[in-house]
């Protein structure tokens, strides 16, 4: 392909509203231009990544049996109804009327769609297990859109719906897209990592999402580094720091601590260390009738409270901090002072693992003013509701035993789940088993965000000189820059050539054959982001030489011309299999 | 491909609310299915052959140096307010507001879109021509959809755009675009035609549409047998079938007829050809201030009048039929009585160009049961304005004076429109010319309707069994059919290996493996249209033999085993050769 065919479009300034380096570099490199929020126009070098990804992803699903069709864009309420997501799910689902002011809306995900139509289609046992997939443009009207594509309104997506006789199956067809997912982002060539997450509003049991790691990403990733181990924070498993409880030496005394209203003021105050307190939170639930039902929970003091871990406390599902008319009614004291000891019988007390193994720690009096030193479990209060509350920290142990966990940061590009009879129960999507008996059919749901992962490559891999692509997603493999192609003929006809015979050995090769000076050739194409770069110029050819360079070599090589071709072909080959 | 793995999901029996061929089969056939008036999921088999489609479409524009791009789905409605067909459009375009209250659409097509982008990315006429496309899902609120997907709300479509310096480019533009689609619907193996059309309220200078000829098409196309003449019978030009004008040699003569008020009823009662008859029809323009102004519209008695031809007599753009006050007020008669002479000059007379030959003739003679006869221009009334006003006729002489014109019916599938400025100047949208003058860019704007195509494939494409593909579009080119598949080794190991190596020689081949009995496995592909069956079973195999069937063909013929492999390449490829 021909540079002056292929619109190219960088630009010297990042547009004012980019706030991360992949929104920046799309935009300068020509890859997209914004249209309105979170919703852009896909210029050609833009679309050639896209089509790159898709084809990834397509020959990857298709290798694991799913089958591609295609849902539409717009989609009638009354099957949203049915799950009951049209009225549960928040303004980022886009409604509309059409002109007989029937309810629509733009798809988000295509669970009830595909759900009606497994409904519609499948009637035996004989016809499971199905995998159907789409890749299809998704709306969701973020309140607000940022960071270019990686959070925009109008995206593309690949989701997959797998259908299964039994939970077994469905485990079995969660596992292949697992798979899948992992050979499909190995060959992009992306440094990524599987977590754990928590399931959100789609509801379901299990699910993993796929993060590509980069130092700016919006998700911080518990891992371990001598494991497979890796999860959302959110989501992450944190074992007691404590091994085991230990004895009480202390007595448990009352302190005045005026003013002392944090963990770290009063370790301090008192000169222990932070390890030694706990932080005590009260938070209220809300009932049909009467006062708001109390929890009170316990952390270390060091300790962050994972929000999401806090909902899964029975009977907390949905529940927000206590007014200070509730702490004064449940504790009989001001926040900073508040604590488990002598707690009247109706706030529930729930500490975290490590809390229940602490021994002569300091806690909140229940009395203005005041703290608690040497408390002990069973001799001072009893036995708490123990459960995981915290967000897991750097250091802490690997619950796979393998190890310490370290933190870092990832992109999400990636998330398959779980789902089990959640949508087919609710649209009464079942199939006749072997015994003539009908079942709902167990499903699994896998998404990824196409157009979010060349925001995601870029964040990965870039440079002060613009993108870093992986081969594999690159709008170009290779690109040759001819010096004075307007005027030397023998520049010209080398690099014609050249640009012929790479194209008929199948290199995806772009001539620069704009005649810009060499200077702003280079940038444009280390902006853009293309692999390899062979310079043809008449000094080089003088001695027969052309200049081989890739993208991040610190210096370029001198090859005979009689072997570059080879060269490249190879050298295409070798970043190729770095990904196979 | 294994039939176990495509999906397959072909129905006895046609949905109710299918009218056309099309539909019933597409439904069928297990290519679609409903999800939604005029709003269709695309099944596995569907998906397939609009991925066929947009190949040969990409390969082509591509080709003809058009560069892909794609646009969003969801538009700002403030750049549909520039051009003005934010409020010009009726509720076929669907409004939204996304949760700011903001107005946005979902795009119908994209001028406004593109425009905005070579606006915004285009300074200097080094820059030009460009063309643009994109193949993209496009939505339009149809108040009726009907015909499956061939009149449905959401539909994919390619769409072009084209920018030039001056008329002279855009018209080169314009061509190669023409040329483009002769080659895209040749590839595809269909029978269509291009014709010269109106430009409907895109604006604009000159357009053409692409027809696929069917019987069952919505559009008359008026067309030369003899020449390549063929338009639209909304723009078909109608030259007089009079040569010239005849002498008077009647005298002019009012006579009673009562109650004969159309041109048969006259004709037979005063015992003359309905060709002596003249038709006089009076519409009403509406004035800012005063009474309408008045036309009389004249056609022969035999003819018919062209309402697009009639809204082209200038001050005709937005009329409508006059009331009978107002027929009364100008020719003193009740319509059915109506004629040109005698009329008060506030009428404007406007003759069909075969009227304004005509001499002697009958017309109505403004008083209520009476009409003229022997009625000739010039000697009874002035010239008239004359005009082309009414709808070609078979029989007719071709414009292009190559014989006379037959009408047949067509599908339209694409439009290439001569769009010129009228959407750059509405934008700014401009460019420096070589003085360093700032010029409007001149546009031509080219659609493919990519999901109607297959519609129109299977409207020209069927029999009495199911779908007819042209190979090009046939989701599979070639079934096997194996007999007792689950039970003969012998006809299992036969048919896996020639389906092995009939993927190896890049044939989109599928294996019937569901073991489904013949004459239900027969119906199933002879339903969904593959154009080539090999049959391979014990009894063949016996004697060295498999069969082979072309999907039109009255017998299959056996062939030898050794033989089958080459003869399926052969076949497809000799079925491919007569689209290239």
């Amino acid at each position: 392909m021909k540079a002056s065919q292929s619109f190219l479009a960088t630009l010297k300034e990042a547009p004012a509203d980019a706030e991360v380096v992949s929104h920046k570099l799309m935009v300068r490199a020509g890859l997209i231009r914004k249209l309105s929020a979170g919703i852009y126009n896909y210029l050609p070098l833009g679309l050639k990544s896209i089509r790159k990804v898709e084809n990834i992803i397509r020959e990857e699903m298709n290798r694991a049996g799913a089958i591609e069709l295609l849902m539409p864009m717009i989609q009638p309420a009354e099957l949203w109804q049915e799950t009951g997501r049209w009225e549960k799910m928040g303004p980022e689902l886009l409604r509309i009327k059409d002109r007989h002011e029937r309810d629509f809306l733009i798809q988000p995900t295509s669970e009830e769609v595909v759900t009606d139509l497994a409904r519609n289609e499948i009637k035996s046992y004989k016809q499971l297990p199905v995998n159907f997939y789409q890749i299809q443009t998704k709306f969701r009207d973020e309140r607000r859109p940022r960071f270019g594509i990686m959070r925009g309104r109008e995206f593309s997506m690949k989701d997959a719906y797998s259908f299964d006789r039994d939970v077994e199956g469905m485990k079995q067809s969660y596992q292949m897209m697992f798979d899948a997912y992992t050979r499909i982002f190995k060959r992009m060539g992306l440094k990524f990592r599987a977590v754990t997450a928590d399931n959100g509003a789609i509801g379901g049991s299990g699910s993993q999402e796929f993060h590509v790691i980069a130092d700016t990403g919006e998700d911080a990733i518990v891992y371990c580094p001598n494991s497979e181990y890796a999860a959302n924070l959110e989501a992450a498993e944190s074992a007691s720091v404590l091994v085991e409880r230990g004895d009480a030496t202390e007595a448990m005394q009352k302190i005045a601590t005026p003013n002392q209203t944090s963990c770290a003021d009063v370790a301090q105050f008192l000169n222990v260390s932070l390890e030694k307190t706990v932080k005590s939170l009260l938070f209220a639930v809300d009932q049909a009738e009467g006062p708001a039902k109390l929890f009170m929970l316990l952390i270390r003091g060091d300790h962050e409270l994972n929000e999401i871990k806090a909902s899964k406390i029975p009977g907390m599902a949905e529940s927000r901090f206590a007014t200070e008319a509730e702490i004064v009614r449940a504790c009989n004291a001001p926040a900073g002072y508040l604590g488990p000891v002598g707690l009247s019988a109706e706030v529930t007390v729930v500490a975290d693992h490590t809390v229940a193994n602490m021994a002569d720690f300091v806690c909140g009096a229940n009395e203005a003013g005041h703290h608690l030193t040497g408390v002990n479990w069973v001799r001072d209060l009893a036995e708490p509701l123990v459960m995981d509350l915290r967000n897991a920290m750097v250091g802490d142990p690997s619950p796979d035993g393998k190890g310490s966990l370290d933190i870092c940061r990832g992109i999400e590009v990636g998330h398959v789940f779980q789902l089990g009879t959640r949508y087919s129960e609710a649209m009464g999507c079942t199939y006749l088993d072997q015994q003539g008996k009908s079942q709902p059919m167990v499903m699994g749901c896998y998404g990824i965000g196409v157009t979010r992962l060349l925001g995601a490559a870029i964040e990965q891999g870039n440079d002060e000189r613009g993108i870093v692509w992986p081969i594999s997603m690159a709008p170009f493999e290779v690109v040759i820059c001819p010096m004075n192609y307007d005027k030397s003929d023998g520049v010209k006809t080398t690099a014609d050539q050249l640009h012929e015979q790479l194209m008929a050995a199948g290199i995806d090769v772009v001539l620069d054959d704009r005649g810009e000076r060499p200077g702003a050739m280079f940038a444009d194409w280390e902006l853009i982001g293309v692999p390899f770069r062979v310079v043809v110029g008449d000094r080089g050819l003088a001695d027969g030489l052309v200049e081989f360079k890739g993208r991040t070599d610190a210096e370029s090589q001198n090859i005979p011309l009689a072997q570059i071709k080879d060269k490249v072909i190879a050298e295409v080959q070798k970043a190729k299999e770095l990904m196979a």
